[in-house]
């Protein structure tokens, strides 16, 4: 592969070259140690203004409320649906989310999965009404194949629910169920009325949210593989970056830095680290990690809507 | 591939006729779903008189008791030292296993790694003398890849250590780690004193052993995708079994029965149900299952000690 078709939409600069430059060294490095962690939501695809997994739960609701008007009273559930921003504050996000968590209670996961892809499959992001699968950075989606193309092992590392991303990640970004790594709802062991083994969901999480040291530990429990590079967007992905640049090989994190009010958002100087103490692009310049401009070396952000 | 170099080792008859069938019917399966998971101990590579982890243990433990002869007053290593059976059943085998996990605590995931795989290059197998890896099953290795050659994505599901069959998992198997699902110890997130991120073993389990119910629900949560095929060899493989010939897709549950005194042990008779009411094989019989008779349908048993 030439330097000319090599990330074509990265703006020829330093971020593109330390990427190249990375991308080269990497040859020397065993295979089997090639291996590269991205963050999801604001890394791969747009977070803003509300997660795809959120617009996913509230279409979830919408559609059962239909079904069952009087689910729509209950309290945390009139709140979402009112739009009012300070009735759904004033109950707390932990509150809604295991709400929202509650509607899928007793699903098994090719019943989840298949409620996600039918929603993937023709959502519109709220703000920029483009497809929800061309919400996906194109950059990205180009470096992941300059990895692939030396060989790297890629997988997902996000805050995200681990079956949410599962259901679209071979399709929209060719990674196994196996190597994405989220937050994780937990099962219940049972039997169908022929006596067959079924899992059901439940409300409650396994393990905590998927967020900061515990994405280290989860990437060694069920991955097992330290990655050399590591790419993200927020506070929650701090250690994972240091993790990945800070092993035996030469290791490179990046940091997306959403500065693209124009073509997208731009909230970087809100994302603090998680003790709020120091933002996280202060963080990566006292490391030494690689921040790419959005606005400055992307072009195009988005993949196609086609 | 011919049916004559498909599976070599595997005697013509009713099993390997039906694999071979089974493997001509996945070419429908869409690849997505063509999903293999293995057991190891007794189902890959060899378990008796004494499973390969607890040789390492053993291993482990005489080394540090060199270094340090204080550590094998312990009671539960004087009883594993003396080699005398009735002390150490009396102290109880989740002690024992307890203490010897303690042996790694501190430890970071590299460093036991390196200390697994050190063991693997050199260990014999205790009353066979054979290398280790070579105490891997030869027809059980041609089956991996006459699956591979389907595009099969292929894992092990184990009640060993996750992180002891991972040290091994790519050179003996050829399946990396993020496709070893089995029984996990717990990690500390702490700082080396330079202020990198470094992770540190405990003693303490993460989640239960993976045996039964819960290997279907590790399935789950840590590789995501419902498999087609599973091979095991106990009771504690039944509802992986049970999970991989119920799906949606015509499944295969495949059964090593260990009737062969002469090339490696003999002991089907004690393979009964975690409740103790049903013998692994009746299980098999009743549910439809493949059942491979060690003595009568593989030659050879191992792979070549070269």
């Amino acid at each position: 592969m030439t330097t000319t078709t090599l990330l074509p939409s990265w703006r020829p600069g330093t971020t593109r070259d330390a990427l190249v430059s990375f991308l080269d060294q990497c040859r020397t490095v065993p295979v089997a140690d090639r291996v590269a962690y991205f963050d999801n939501d604001g890394t791969l695809w747009c977070e803003r203004p509300t997660y795809a997994q959120f617009d996913f739960y509230l279409d979830a609701l919408r559609r059962r409320v239909a079904d069952d008007t009087a689910l729509g009273e209950r309290e945390e559930f009139a709140a979402l649906l009112s739009g009012d921003q300070g009735r759904v504050a004033a109950l707390g996000l932990p509150r809604i989310a295991l709400a929202l968590a509650g509607l899928f209670e007793g699903q098994t996961p090719e019943e989840f999965a298949a409620e996600v892809r039918s929603f993937a499959a023709t959502a519109r992001h709220t703000t920029l009404g483009r497809p929800l699968r061309s919400m996906v950075y194109q950059p990205m989606l180009e470096l992941m194949e300059a990895l692939r193309d030396l060989d790297f092992t890629i997988g997902i590392v996000t805050g995200g629910g681990t079956e949410f991303v599962r259901a679209i990640s071979e399709d929209f970004y060719g990674v196994p169920a196996e190597l994405v790594v989220g937050t994780l709802v937990d099962y219940t062991f049972t039997r169908d009325p022929e006596g067959r083994p079924q899992l059901v969901r439940t409300a409650q999480l396994l393990g905590g949210v998927n967020e900061g040291e515990i994405k280290v530990s989860n990437i060694q429990t069920q991955l097992g593989r330290r990655p050399i590079f590591a790419a993200g967007n927020s506070a929650g992905d701090r250690e994972m970056l240091e993790w990945a640049a800070s092993g035996r090989h030469p290791g490179f994190a990046l940091l997306i830095d959403h500065d693209d009010a124009e073509r997208e958002f731009a909230y970087v100087g809100e994302a603090v680290s998680l003790d709020g103490q120091e933002p996280i692009t202060a963080v990566a310049g006292r490391q030494g990690w690689t921040t790419v401009s959005m606005s400055r070396e992307w072009d195009p952000v988005f993949s196609p809507a086609e």
